[in-house]
Formats: structure tokens, C-alpha cells, sequence
């Protein structure tokens, strides 16, 4: 719409271009900024630009990292013997707000998809056959997604990880805690009988 | 949580802010920066220190404004005649999607609410009552919102304007173009029942 000026439309496609963000609500941000005190504003800009500045990938397992080790890997409580291996630095989000896992992490950058041309050398697999025959590991924990694509990462990594002789787990599937049997998937339902447990044990 | 660096908790505190964007969501959105290619992400934050430096309001109607008219008030083929008042700026983006209006418009910055401690002084109604009071215009359009809110400021504003002697209108009310009645409100059917005309008319 040329009533706009060109900088309010600028910023509305950039606004545009983020996940989930279509062309109403990109106006909607780009409003809210408008008439946020200049402060406010800037200070979601500075953080944007400090982001990219300072934050880069941690050599060893690429979760979010301000220098070379992210927190996780520098952590010396952290256990060496189990890696929970994830496709991305939000899964590690998710699983530490979970709680209850103590050891570290492997990030992929992704999943195989032969359909968006994600193959093997595309994923941080590599480090991870190396870091897997470290002395130290004794677990490597696949918690790639529960999904077609995510099975079919976790079913190649098996098989690049078998000759290091560790255990090799993938995630229990089943049903999801506070959810309605109901409204469960069939696969999801299959799962659940298939993992069914003796209670008590 | 203390495993993610300072500075994307800081993106990810400054995102949240922004209206409808939750944690998870400013998570997300934190992250697909993170991930974007430097010159994206920085593009962002460029365009919203552009607007910040570079956009203010329309000294004559309140709208966005690159320096001190805004594009629809610079714009000589619009008719004086018609002042369409409305709430917000994202109005005026709303009624020039919709097309059909070639007046001006005035943005008043919001509308009374006692409950929110907003009162006439915090409105652009003084400037408004001036505009009222030229010779060229002829009309007055009040569209705030059709709310109870809206309608209490378009009441008070006729009352504010009366002695204007101009036409004042507000907004037809009723069933929205392509809705079903089915899952209209009992206010809105009240609304359409009063306004209903002669067809044909």
C-alpha cells in the first residue's frame, strides 16, 4: 500500500519473513513498534544485533554458544557418559525445561529428508561418530522427532553408530501425559500398546 | 534457564513483548533469528531502527507520517470534504484495503476508557474539533471501533462536534459480508435488524 511510508512497509516484510508471522500480523508488530517508546524498540533491535555479534555454534555438541563451549558442555557436573541426540538447539530448550536429564547433548542442524535434499553431510553426524567412541560415552539417546523423517535419522544414525558397541536408545513413545485417549492418532495409540509396561515395575 | 547465553534470553525477553507473541513463541522466533543468515536477522533490526529514526506523525491527522504530513494528507486528490475518525492507525490501513474512501482521515490514538484511565485529553480530539470547524469540510464518518468503548467515545465526540453544524455519521452496523448468521452474536442480529433497508434502496 504506497499511504505507507516505504520504512513502515520495509519493516512490515521483515516482520513478514518470521515463522509463523503473515502479512496482518507483521502490520501488527510493525504498529506496536511504531508507537513503543524509542527505547523499547531499539532495545529489540540492540538484541537482535548482539545475537548475531556474539553467539555461534559450541564445537562440541553446536548447541547455542557465546564463544567456543556452550554452558552445557563447560558444565563439569554435567555427565560425559550419556549423549541425548537432538535435531535442534530447541529440542535441548525443551528437554532442560523438562528436567531429569543430567548429561549432555549432540545438536544435528536438522533431520535426513531426502524430499527438502537434507542428507547425512548436511547434519553434524561426524563429531557425533566421534564423540560416540570417546571412552567416557556409554549411552547415546536418539531423540531425533517422532516422526517419519525423525525415525528415519535415528534408523541411519543407528547404523553409523553400532560398530562403537554403546548403548543406543531412541525416546519411549506413547501417550503424551494430560491427554485425552480420545483424541490420540492411531499410530500414537499403537505406540503406547506396544510400550505398555507391568505396573509396578 | 541458565543454559542458554545472556544475550538470547535478552532476545528472547525483548521478543516476547511484542503483543501475542508468548515464552514459546519469542523462543521460536529468538531461535529462527539465531539460525537465519547474518544479513537477515541484521535487516530486522536495521528496519526497525529506521522507523524508530525516521517515522513520526502526521502534524495534520496522526497517521505515520515520513516528516510532518502523511502521504494520504500530501495527496491533493483526496477530498477535504470527509474526515473519517478512527481509533488507530492499522484502521486506516484496514479502510484503504478495503478501498471505496477517498477522504481524510483522523487518528485519534485510541478511545475513552475509564476503565484504562484513558480520557479526551489523551486523544487527538482538540486538533479534531479545529478540523471540523473549516469551511471544506462537510462530514464527519466517527469510526471507532464497535465496541462499548467505541461507541461511548463516538458519543462523546458528537456531542464535542454538534455545535460544528457538519453532517456527523457513524459506521453502518450488522452482519458482517460473508458471515453466517448461525454464529452471529445477539448484538450484532439486534444491530442488523434495526439497520435493515428497503431493497433495492
Amino acid at each position: 500500500m504506497n499511504t505507507l511510508p516505504r520504512s513502515v512497509e520495509a519493516l512490515i516484510q521483515e516482520l513478514g519473513k518470521l515463522p509463523g508471522v503473515g502479512r496482518r500480523s507483521a502490520e501488527r508488530l510493525a504498529f506496536h513498534l511504531l508507537h513503543a517508546e524509542r527505547e523499547r524498540a531499539l532495545a529489540l533491535a540492540g538484541a537482535i544485533q548482539r545475537v548475531k555479534d556474539e553467539i555461534g555454534l559450541c564445537e562440541t555438541c553446536h548447541f547455542l554458544a557465546e564463544g567456543s563451549r556452550c554452558a552445557i558442555c563447560a558444565d563439569s557436573a554435567r555427565e560425559e557418559s550419556v549423549i541425548c541426540v537432538v535435531e535442534q538447539s530447541l529440542d535441548v530448550i525443551a528437554f532442560e525445561r523438562a528436567g531429569g536429564f543430567h548429561g549432555r547433548y549432540h545438536v544435528l542442524g536438522g533431520r535426513l529428508s531426502p524430499l527438502r535434499g537434507v542428507s547425512p553431510e548436511d547434519l553434524a553426524i561426524a563429531d557425533l561418530t566421534e564423540r560416540a567412541a570417546s571412552p567416557q560415552v556409554e549411552e547415546l539417546i536418539l531423540a531425533t522427532s517422532p516422526s517419519l523423517e525423525g525415525d528415519a535419522t535415528a534408523h541411519y544414525l543407528q547404523r553409523r553408530l553400532e560398530s562403537t558397541g554403546k548403548r543406543i536408545t531412541r525416546l519411549g513413545r506413547g501417550v503424551p501425559s494430560g491427554s485425552s485417549l480420545e483424541h490420540s492418532d492411531p499410530a500414537t495409540l499403537r505406540a503406547a500398546l506396544e510400550g505398555r509396561r507391568p505396573l509396578g515395575a
